[in-house]
């Protein structure tokens, strides 16, 4: 039963990415851990590049330079 | 100075509700643990469905079958 | 399928206080919002009281002065 | 390589006020812990008013009355 | 620069399932979301069995009838 | 009434600096957004480095290159 939270920037993530990346997790916990699929749960968060940090600098800016 | 997140999927949730949820939780750890309501912390998240897996699906597709 | 996180201050809870807790939450979902108490999932994290901190200072001197 | 987050409620926090919170945070982990900028990643997270509850009730109610 | 929290119940997971655990993880941001691995951070929480709730019970009680 | 939790690694930090970052982290939310240190709560984790991961990689198998 595990739980796991998976936190990216928000940018442009697809719905068809999201389950691809919930369905890879759960199947990752059932094969090195033999945690029970049924039972695992997967949370997304998509923060804004305003809100996420990185070197002291947001994201927003990190961008901009690459 | 209990601090209690509750994240719950995105689905219609009204003010009224997540009042009534508040109250009962902070009530709750005082009743059961003797914690002082002045200073309980609870923040509800709501999660998109497409962000929420379990069983390795998100709800979003689950919800179609139900 | 709500996840819920508590996080109290280390302070010699103890396994039936817990227990009381979690079922407590999720009688709290389900009689508020309708969630199956099945997949509500309840995490308790005790914190010691060093690593805890409220008005800029750590419990464990808060605690001194009551 | 400390990780950071930080919960406000949202009320209108300027996208430079959040470059500052970042920076102040990343430099304090490197002042106090002696913590790598470059690794130090920082999570800022705004929380609904009807969302964040202390005493029991919800900030929205708590701002109608300050 | 995602940030992954697993939480687990602690029940005797070795150093080297947490390394593979790790490995898979931000491999599969890398494969399934383009993520870079040097700034890719895994943090696992162990969660005693007596702090993990789900169906209203702690996970001390439910390996007992398993 | 901000929430800010701070995860570092396990390698003996001392409750002295603990109370160092309690204080500069509610200091930092009054100087810059205004927040009362009265109701601001610092939650600090300390994971060990077996559990932490970057890069793909344990800290403690990092920290052995170091």
């Amino acid at each position: 039963m595990p739980y796991v939270n998976i936190k990216v920037t928000r940018e442009g993530l697809s719905s068809e990415k999201k389950a691809e990346l919930i369905k890879g997790v759960t199947e990752l916990l059932r094969t090195t851990l033999g945690k029970n699929p049924a039972t695992t749960v997967v949370v997304i968060d998509e923060v804004d590049t305003d809100n996420w940090g990185i070197g002291g600098e947001q994201v927003t800016e990190l961008r901009k330079r690459q």
